[in-house]
């Protein structure tokens, strides 16, 4: 029998010719990725056993988030921490401050990051990383020390899901709505240890930023990681990054390969979704219920990429944010900031009434920058919404597309973005 | 005997035809500036005593700045407790998040504040609107009680200290090493309870962002307020945002007010300052001591202005912020913000390595954004270096000129800006 691309890369990372689903292995890690979140816990370990080293500086990328610049005075020792280990350890990979953004974000465009390896980060969204053809998985404290330390995890071999998406997608969708209407499918836990793997014509029509938003998502229906092959089109994002193709492997899943389940998706059939609280399968149609809301959120290391802010800017050009309504967009890293400033996008974003804060986790997980108080309805372009994920536990959170949140922070309720399309309402002139 | 600005003020607005110094007076105040911070707690008191009202809505202009985007859960419902407060009393003048910024700094360019009026807030770097030629004033959060309810204050009319400046600054200095070669001298109780008036033809050549600058750290010195006559600066500064002569009242001081001290100050003798840990008025001569820094911050009440991002814009490019420092730069305003969009200042701060945060009190106060760890050093263009003010008690912070923080970032080591001139240490080619 065949294997599977997350089979494969099991594979060639254990020794093994091959291995089966359900199998344990110990598994190779090519990079770990370190925030300054939960990095600090998994050095704590080792360090209280002796254990204070890395098995190799040039795999470790150290990449500070969530709380920086420092939220406070515990975020800025958990900095401290980061920076003095990455000093101490010779760690080169070190995206500081001003330097880098959300760590997925940073790595997915360091041409580090390079499809067949392996990744493991204290981070569900490490998920991430597969749209390059990579096995990319969040990790807990523990098991991050561990691959800190020997570069190696135990994995159990899971199973994969086939997602195959075929059609256009209607103007106004994305590829957003497209992972939150397969969630809404098969529920948050639906893809419970599985590899969620995507292929279809759409896939193959759709750049990589938006296959990184596929990926991103996997955990959110429970999936170990999300995994997308290797197409010119990735060759062309890597060739960009200096990366040749000497130095990384393709995989491919088998003809035969033991799908669990196959998943067929009609992307002309999927309009702009947004999942209602508090879970990410509670999608629904954008604009069914036009629920006012407070607050409008764009970023993440779901959508908070150049092609998420132009479209953003799309909506938002010569409009204005609805009266009441905090707007915050977070580019994902310096380079999109800086990428975004030049073609003028962070210019309208402010024109409009929104916030620009720099690159950050912060209110995507109610660190900062955006926290959520009582009774407070966010339309986000975040991940997860959670009870409390945001800040207060009674606060609303609707996860949508970039567009949808543009669309809904203008109108003040949630909407439909393709009523914003150019001369809808409350267009200039 | 004659009358000096403030008391001819404050005369005004409390029924005398003339008030001497250490009269106390029931005095009117023509605006009560309202943030976020302080705000919650006057309104609690007047809740408990059944007296939640506003004397005159028009009266009040309601800034949220200090925690916003909300830094926690605390924040969002304090900012929550004065948006509603606003919309239940008809306040018109709010400033959203997004539509404001740091709230001394919107209100000077509002329009709102201006010459020969009385302005409160619950915020002690209020004195910054005395540069229009208004007695402005920071009160604690019972006497912002009696304002919001009453448009009234108890004042002491405070003595006056005037500060001839005469000469031209040498390039590389700017308003801000004034005041801090002033605050030296002085020493920081130097101007305890006195209006500090600017005059000479220093401040006659000097534009309304440098005046901001002065009069916004009187309280750095224990002053009451700052205060700057009107002249035409002030008068066109007010033109461009539509306030007419009629407007408002020109107050200067009699030529035999009674001062109770006259500083005179060349400035073509000042040099670039750096006040030291921990007090503003330990100031020395910038790069005396190359003092290793792990922070530079550009931003607050006092250094945030647009002709301040240009300065450190001119330093900046081309040129990189040393390895191993965390620059961060605080436009004060969304619209100052916008502005160094369009000249494209903010790309060179990213390019350089920097952060660029939305509008905010954040890092300057330690709340957020910028919150200082163990033994760091930060470099800073705010007001404030007591200990523990912008984080860890163990922090060290040198306040200096926005030009000195970009010189230092650059260089790694506290520096002099006139190092940096064209074609200096790390330009590019």
């Amino acid at each position: 029998m065949g294997m599977t691309m997350a089979q494969k890369i099991l594979a060639a990372h254990s020794g093994h010719a091959a291995v089966v689903p359900g199998q344990l292995i110990e598994c190779a890690t090519d990079l770990v990725l370190c925030h300054e979140i939960t990095t600090p816990a998994a050095l704590r370990m080792l360090e209280e056993r002796g254990m204070n080293r890395v098995f190799d500086p040039s795999k470790i990328v150290a990449i500070p988030d969530h709380s920086v610049p420092a939220m406070n005075i515990k975020a800025a020792k958990m900095y401290q921490k980061l920076k003095s280990w990455v000093q101490e350890q010779g760690i080169r990979h070190f995206y500081d401050v001003g330097r880098g953004g959300i760590a997925h974000v940073v790595l997915e465009n360091s041409g580090l990051l390079r499809p067949g390896q392996t990744l493991v980060s204290g981070d569900s969204h490490t998920c991430n990383g597969g749209a390059l053809g990579a096995f990319a998985t969040g990790v807990g404290s523990t098991d991050l020390a561990g691959a800190i330390y020997a570069g190696r995890v135990w994995f159990k071999v899971p199973e994969t899901m086939l997602i195959r998406v075929t059609g256009e997608m209607q103007p106004g969708v994305t590829p957003k709505d497209l992972v939150l209407e397969v969630i809404k499918r098969i529920g948050a836990d639906g893809a419970n240890y599985l590899a969620m793997e995507w292929a279809g014509d759409t896939i193959d029509r759709m750049d990589m930023e938006g296959r990184f938003t596929l990926t991103n998502m996997a955990i959110e229906a429970g999936g170990k990681t999300g995994l997308i092959a290797v197409d010119d089109t990735t060759r062309a994002y890597l060739a960009a990054r200096g990366v040749t193709p000497e130095q990384y492997t393709e995989y491919t899943s088998d003809p035969d390969a033991p799908y669990k389940v196959v998943i067929e998706l009609d992307a002309s059939q999927v309009e702009p979704t947004v999942a209602y609280p508090h879970i990410p399968s509670n999608g629904r149609v954008a604009g069914t219920d036009r629920i006012p809301v407070t607050h409008a959120y764009v970023g993440s290391c779901t959508n908070g990429r150049i092609s998420d802010l132009r479209e953003v800017a799309h909506i938002l050009r010569g409009r204005r944010v609805a009266d009441g309504v905090q707007m915050i967009v977070v580019p994902a890293t310096q380079a999109i900031w800086k990428q975004a400033a030049q073609e003028g996008l962070l210019e309208v974003f402010v024109e409009a009434g929104a916030s620009v804060s720099y690159p950050s986790c912060g209110a995507c997980l109610g660190m900062h920058s955006g926290v959520l108080g009582p009774d407070d309805v966010c339309i986000s372009s975040s991940n997860r919404n959670f009870v409390g994920r945001m800040g207060d536990p009674s606060a609303q959170i609707y996860l949508a597309s970039p567009a949808t949140v543009a669309a809904s922070a203008v109108a003040g309720v949630i909407s439909d973005p393709r009523e914003y399309a150019a001369g809808g309402p409350g267009a200039a002139d």
